[in-house]
């Protein structure tokens, strides 16, 4: 396994479950346009109070960090979320008809719990590189994601009301971002690893994937 | 409100939300004995594993004190879970032809994990009322289910395959419990609370309540 | 008490300890120039320490945060601290000839260690009023030090080489800050508060209180 | 190295730290009766708060856990403590003349603050193996410590008033506990370790040893 990054080791002990979550039907089905638009409604909506989660993970982050440079990484991200994405996101959602408003208050779904809280538990009860494992299908997952579609014939562009999602994860800039995040594990594991704590550390992986499968497949089941 | 317990207050705030779990399908069905065994041996495998993060909960409660009295309580409710409750949980388990090292080792239901992490989450962002309210659904709300059930007609104890999950609940042991996590909530509002708390508060254990409802609907669910 | 807010309450409570630290020798020595400067350095490196722990508590607090508003006043801290502070810092321990490299592998005295932690467990096992009851006399405590000095007849700023130092902590922009912190903490006080809290956030108070006093005289000491 | 147990090359990592706390003066005169007993009394007083904050440590453990084994290591310490200790140092405190709501209600001394919430802190900040190893000096260090003394030809036990100290802390039980922690950091290491942690584990062990070398002193200190 030498030369492997932790994160490609880590996607190789997860097996069928990465692709169960990469190539998840929702996936799929946004890529070539057919993702009814309910579905993909309903699963911006929950991305919303997802990022407010996903910016308390980053605030621990802060807290849980060693040095300065650690500290100014994880308060990157919360700024990037808190001052840029929440903002984008409400502005791009207003573009699909969705209220600010409601959207704010709308329910929290069962599978947004459980993947948000999932992942500051491990925070919380690990260290930070847990934190920044249970996150990583998220942050580096979305980028391969979309680029994995970007690269697929079945993928059509032309017309794809989905489109601006595949070209953001796609985009050169959030590709730096998951690549960083990748870099980040490695100086983690460097750090505060070892080749112990891989199997707990694949487990926490493999779970957090399992629950961003369910967080697509949300998005399906409320429009039944 | 005058004269009314904490508990009192959070049942009456939560409205229908409350007996959509407390008179969850799932629970008039165990009462008269309609429920399919499937799915209480699927309900039985996730509390197992349930048993654990509530352990966790409790020693989070411990940390999370302020005075012995209160170190006292929570230890006593890790101890009671760890050195009796979890014994006689894979006793009763394997009188179902459950095998303990099979039900350690099943995968957690959505359901058991948003329940659980949402409970430490509360917990930890919150202080030790935050955390027995996000608790109290389970331990008040198991005792009220069971003596709302005792108590109703259409329950059927005679061949019942249950009935030994409704005299736990219903005796006077779990009861006893019940009335001191109440009267603890009570002490703490006192000492830590307000009626400006009230809201937010109102909003945790009726989260809580609904992610219970969830994890009974996750039984008939799993068995379809 | 009508028309007081919690930060006048919790000092009110804190008695003579208050005054104990905003009027300790050090700072009165300060404002006149008779600090040793040996005593000075000292606490500079010991408060580049703390900044960092400081930026730490800021990041729980975003952890600990229930609501968008809340969660941008924290990241605007952690902000203000490691993209401004820090660097300023720097700079004016560089003018003292203090080394950025020594000071940032100093050794972190007793009483760094003490307020620091003390906050940190409080946020904890608290809630975010908690932590920020506990990181009050910090906050504010820092502007109704430097006002005190500026508006006292036997404070010296013609050639005292501290004078930069009360200017910036009684200046318009740190005033400001703190403001914000007292507002703040009603504004908290009065959604997760109540008269039952008080005495906990009064001890909290005065113990973090104690705890910025033993900081002033760690330096007086270490010149020893 | 090979062959070393983790706590042995983390005592080696500590230098002559480690002594400077286990042969500390404190210690030797404690040894040789010639303490005196106003200074062991002011360190029995803060032991007993410090207790409290142990307790509260092993309750963190117990939400840390990854296994049941772990969960119950941890919550058998908080019961050792709650159950037995407190109850016996009150009663061994009475036997020195101090009273137990006085020592209940005693300050918090610095020294106190600052190693308990030091111990908290990285519990918190890191995982389970960081939260053992800022406890490893104490609960490891105390036993090594009596053996030690217990070995000098300079201890006198005749007329000794501490005796009974050097007795527990040498005694077979305590023994025993003492070792259980050095296997359970092993084991822990073995899980969740591997090389590239060691430098950060030392650093916390060292900052523990020296925060405990500081309890000592306090008592010295506070008889001037």
């Amino acid at each position: 396994m030498t030369g492997n990054t932790l994160f490609d080791r880590l996607v190789a002990a997860a097996g069928p479950t990465w692709h169960s979550y990469t190539r998840h039907d929702f996936v799929l089905r946004l890529a070539d346009g057919t993702l009814p638009e309910a579905v993909f409604r309903h699963y911006l909506i929950q991305d919303y109070l997802f990022l407010l989660h996903f910016s308390r993970a980053w605030g621990l982050a802060i807290y849980k960090s060693d040095t300065l440079a650690e500290m100014r990484r994880a308060q990157g991200l919360v700024a990037a979320t808190l001052d840029v994405e929440v903002g984008l996101h409400v502005e791009y959602c207003r573009g699909w008809g969705i209220d600010p408003a409601a959207m704010a208050a709308a329910p929290e779904a069962l599978e947004t719990v459980a993947y948000t809280r999932f992942v500051l538990d491990r925070g919380l009860a690990g260290d930070r590189l847990d934190l920044e494992v249970a996150l990583a299908p998220c942050i580096v997952g979305y980028a391969e994601i979309a680029a994995e579609r970007m690269a697929d014939p079945a993928t059509k562009l032309a017309a794809n009301p989905y489109k601006s999602w595949l070209d953001m994860y796609a985009g050169a800039e959030y590709r730096a971002l998951a690549e960083e995040a990748k870099v980040a594990l490695d100086e983690q594991f460097a750090r505060r690893g070892g080749e112990g704590r891989l199997p707990a550390l694949a487990a926490t992986f493999a779970a957090a994937t399992r629950l961003e499968a369910d967080f697509w497949q949300m998005g399906l089941d409320a429009a039944r």
